[in-house]
């Protein structure tokens, strides 16, 4: 194995070396810090004395102490609110000012401990308060701990012999450190397991796996507890698994698609200052966690018609992944959150923000460029009509479509997820999840599928190459707050109904023997607000019953979902399923609870399925005129195909969140035109 | 009412006008006839010769003789198989003559008559054959007789005394025809209903019905046999139904999103030569028809890896709308398809190709702009991977999408319909459907919610103002040859599973209890090929059961549903459900037939379902390992909300073909990176 230089390290070269800080949102907020937010992620300053005033506390003695997860711990949301809207009778200019805390999860003394410090005044920091989990589960993995684990494999003198059986040079083999799950008993050590692959002439070590051998490390004595070599399968080979330009063979022959920029004359049309966004009417915080990335909060539109900045979204971010493993509670996402490309990622009209995670010492590491904020021009069309039936004339009437897209993408080892927040003037947001990346397979015997016998499990997608069934699984937790806090959650049934044709008996007087109407379900409680989309038609909107348009209809939003509607078909009492019980169901509806964030459980490494959604909504607590929280899976089952080898082209699905009787007619009616000269704008490129 | 000017004539003005040819494929193919295609559309000339054909033949005396279908009879698809990929031995380059048709249907002496015409010569057009319809239903209706139609309300006395009543004035009166549909019965008349708006101070006259007055027009006698004053509703007032730039109320505040323009330096990427699209790896012919709109036929891909290019889609187009009514079947949706606005409708890169219609006296009339083609930039990723596990690098591989858009835009009466085609060089095709225009609504006494106690159907919209509930089904024929022209449906359904944990029971030495895997069913029958996406997971995939890849994969295509997954709740014996029972299933397959191309029948209007999609497949015949083809339909269950008043924002659906072991591996792999100089380019405008 070659010698390991720490990521980290390597991690901060490359982004302070190569990226141009280019509109850094986070650099400008130090500046200007006459303009904090109290949803602001964790600055560097703020990291580093949360986790100082830590380790200087008394209350957990016990060494070495690694922080496993460092965040904002939110001011309660009312003051929030307050920040934010005011209150009535005081202005919102009159904000408050709000207490900075951050939430620490550390090991120590083989134990999790949970702290919480006030870090309002970095230059003194204060614990509040300490407790130690007593349940099932560990917090997330850290970077240093999967990379020390990695490094115990040359000297592990088995897994030595297991690569001199294959023929194999220890300096050419990989390895990756995976959760080890739970799988039924009591008492877990803090344990991981260890895959290893072969590098060597391609970058693409996943695809060249060495099967038949797992390693399990105790990640608190940092030591092999367990090795295993069942049979020694056939190494994939090297050929045809790179995907490196340069690597992966010649360039693809003409004729390529032309090349496109997307130019806009006037500048921006977007704003950010400090971590708040403004672009035509909508205004949002966006903000970074270590565990879930990119944070949306305090999403609101400006009501042209009323005249009124309307709320829409409290709090939004990905709450859980789940890939089999359960990828943010077992390995935090925002550490796999890697620096967008230019030009690549994210178009050339985009901006960037940074964020910062907490290494396992307490020191803050940016994360440069894992957001990127850009005007899409994809040529669609927000509304149009034609009219032809009026004498005299044709009228055309066209809107084309502008939309602001917030985008991160989430690199956790194979796979690539790549997650976008689409807001449109229309007052929609769309969300959206491209998977891409590589798909994961097992060494096999087989070299032709004509080879195989029975159920292997997956798809030879290449020689030696099975690339195994799985699901995908991301889950999204939405505090909406339409248009004020209380919100319900109503089912909008599409109902089959029998035309009698006779008013006598209720019917209509027309020769229609069937229609459909509505039959509206409000939600009364969280076991009527888990829902499986494919269960029948419905239009499913989160309304606030104290809010009415003009004419009477409860404004709201509804949930549209677009693909990926995939839900778990495994049995509920199989252990992945006990561990991450929501994917059953798409959409599930809890009372707002500031401690309900984590839908797999605070402690998801080994986790039991006794902390987390499911746990918390056998409550069964009421969800009518509440403040009330959707939480949204996106799934997809994946049979994997040749083409998904050796890297996936992006496959995309997602929801829409659509305003329903929130507006009182079409807030895009008024969007100018085009100009008619704007396909005569003199545009060209040197 | 204002004099009626003919809309042929108007069109053409504004046509012509108005609108700079840019690009126009037909104008370069009539001037380039050193390549004709044997599925151009019919040209201008060719209409003119086969209508003159028809009208000089002594098979129909009756007069008048009204064109209400004219459109190309393709040849024999092993002809146009063998003119496109050559045959073996014969080489593509030596291309058969293949004669050139066309279908006529037209309406003379109270009948239906179908002539099919050659006119490979069309100096000497001949008239092949001629049948008479004998069954139910009647062809398309013209634009000519609509408007003649209308013509007659002002004279009619019940109707001006109706308007009257209402303190309403003829002048500001707009009529509209709508297809009577059928309601039982046997022997009907050619009739129409007649529903009548107030436009005036409003181009919206959709928004302002005259409520409770229809009228019927008797077609062939074009007179108003049938005429109903129900009760007088208030007609909703004009204020506030406007649409038009400058009508709607003052632009929407500041900020606007910046002006966005899409630059190709180096060019357009795509050429069209006549009607053939080469774009990136895809080649296919784009073509036009009366009541389909656009076709795309002979899609083909190239393989990279394999050195060939490889067949795709031999055929597909859009069969069949369904709102209630049967939008293509009854109006022609070529007739709809009015010119796209460049910048508004498609970015300022896009490419226009023009259609042709014929008029009821069969003069063809161009129908300009009404397909364009553009190079999509929306800032998405074709595939990414950031690879952070091996030591001492950070590798990061990003290849941005372009992609290639064939676009319609179908305005058929309050509804516009965005009809997209996006071809990817993953090899995928996406199909998305854009809702948009004017919705339905019928003129109520309710102004407010409260006001209704009972079932009102729709949902108040403005004061006096219901939208009514409905469906809108857009069918796909999709004639996919994948690889060749025998395929087979499969169903890769997921199925979950009971691990035993015992080998010598079948089960795997693991402690997970369940896993799924798929169970795959080769569709023998058509009822097997019927399908709704709705009732469990399942790959569906498209397979040529004669072409394996090197591991012995099938190779394939599946379908990908992406929202607008509705399937009709109407009762079967219901009459439109009768008319259209296909829309149960959004999936059905049936044996290429050549005379299949209309999922509601060829004599669409007043259609009592005895023939199309349905009642063919009632045959029940054999679709494995045969030339199939694929029958989609996109569904939507529309609820109205007051956002889509007065022009609803766009609303998508659709779905995705997605190559499935079609390749050896992901087609773009070797897709050169995003210029590391792209985003250094000088791009301005002036």
């Amino acid at each position: 194995m070659k010698a390991q230089v720490p990521l980290l390290v390597m991690l901060t070269a490359v982004i302070l070396g190569s990226m141009p800080m280019v509109n850094t949102a986070a650099a400008a907020a130090a500046a200007a810090s006459s303009r904090p937010h109290p949803l602001d992620p964790l600055s560097a300053a703020e990291i580093t004395a949360v986790c100082a005033a830590v380790l200087a506390s008394p209350l957990v003695p016990a060494r070495p102490l690694h922080f496993h997860y460092v965040g904002l711990d939110e001011p309660d949301k009312p003051d929030v609110l307050a920040f934010a809207y005011g209150t009535a009778g005081s202005p919102s200019r009159r904000r408050p000012l709000l207490p900075r805390r951050a939430l620490v999860i550390a090991r120590a003394g083989g134990q999790s401990h949970e702290l919480r410090v006030d870090v309002t005044d970095a230059s003194r920091p204060s614990v509040l308060s300490h407790a130690v989990h007593r349940g099932a589960g560990f917090p997330p993995l850290t970077l240093e701990e999967q990379f020390a684990a990695l490094a115990l494999a040359p000297a592990c003198a088995p897994f030595a012999r297991s690569v001199r059986r294959r023929g194999l040079r220890m300096d050419d083999v990989v390895c990756s450190v995976l959760p080890a799950g739970w799988f039924g008993g009591a008492g877990a050590r803090r344990v991981a397991k260890m895959q290893c692959f072969v590098a060597g002439a391609t970058a693409n070590y996943y695809a060249r796996p060495i099967e038949g051998v797992t390693m399990v490390v105790d990640l608190d004595r940092m030591a092999i507890v367990g090795f295993r070599d069942r049979e020694a399968y056939p190494v994939p080979k090297a050929e045809g698994t790179d995907y490196r330009a340069g690597k992966a063979g010649p360039p693809l022959p003409e004729p390529e698609p032309a090349p496109g920029v997307v130019v806009q004359p006037e500048g921006r049309g977007f704003h950010i200052d400090g971590h708040v966004v403004r672009w035509a009417n909508w205004e949002f915080h966006l903000g970074f966690d270590m565990r879930a990335g990119a944070v949306i909060s305090l999403a609101s539109v400006h009501d042209a018609d009323a005249g009124t900045r309307r709320r829409v979204l409290y709090r939004g971010f990905v709450s859980e992944y789940y890939r089999t493993f359960l990828d943010a509670g077992e390995t935090n996402l925002g550490l796999w959150a890697y620096p967008l490309q230019p030009g690549g990622d994210c178009p050339d009209n985009a901006a960037y923000l940074d964020g910062y995670n907490a290494d396992q010492d307490g020191n803050p590491v940016k994360a440069g460029k894992m957001m990127c904020v850009f005007e899409r021009y994809a040529g669609d069309v927000a509304w149009r009509h034609t009219e032809s039936g009026l004498p005299d004339e044709l009228i055309a009437e066209v809107r084309p479509d502008v939309s602001l897209v917030v985008r991160m993408v989430v690199s956790a080892g194979n796979y690539d997820y790549i997650l976008d927040w689409e807001f449109k003037r229309s007052g929609s947001i769309k969300f959206v999840v491209s998977l891409t990346g590589l798909v994961e397979v097992k060494a096999t015997s087989y070299t032709h599928a004509d080879e195989i016998t029975s159920d292997a499990h997956g798809t030879l997608v290449s020689e030696n190459t099975l690339a195994i069934y799985h699901d995908h699984y991301v889950m999204y937790h939405l505090d909406l707050d339409i248009d004020g806090t209380n919100n319900s959650f109503v089912k909008n049934v599409i109902t089959a109904k029998r035309n009698t044709g006779n008013p006598a008996t209720g019917g209509a007087d027309t020769p229609r023997r069937s229609y459909w109407t509505v039959r509206r379900e409000v939600a009364e409680t969280e076991a009527d607000g888990q829902m499986d989309v494919g269960t029948g038609p419905a239009d499913l909107a989160f309304v606030n019953p104290g809010k009415k348009t003009r004419l009477g209809n409860e404004v709201g939003y509804r949930l549209i979902p677009a693909g990926a509607t995939a839900a778990s078909v495994l049995a509920d009492d199989d252990f992945p399923q006990r561990r991450a019980s929501y994917t059953k169901k798409q959409v599930w509806v809890t009372p707002y609870n500031k401690s309900e964030k984590w839908a797999a459980g605070l402690y998801a490494d080994q986790s039991t399925g006794e902390d987390g959604l499911a746990a918390w909504s056998r409550r069964n607590r009421g969800i009518r005129n509440e403040d009330i929280v959707l939480w949204y899976t996106l799934g997809l089952h994946h049979i994997p195909y040749q083409e998904d080898f050796p890297v996936m082209p992006t496959l995309s699905g997602g929801f829409e969140l659509r305003p329903s009787n929130f507006f009182e007619r079409n807030p895009v009616l008024r969007a100018r035109p085009a100009s008619r000269h704007g396909s005569s704008r003199n545009c060209s490129c040197t």
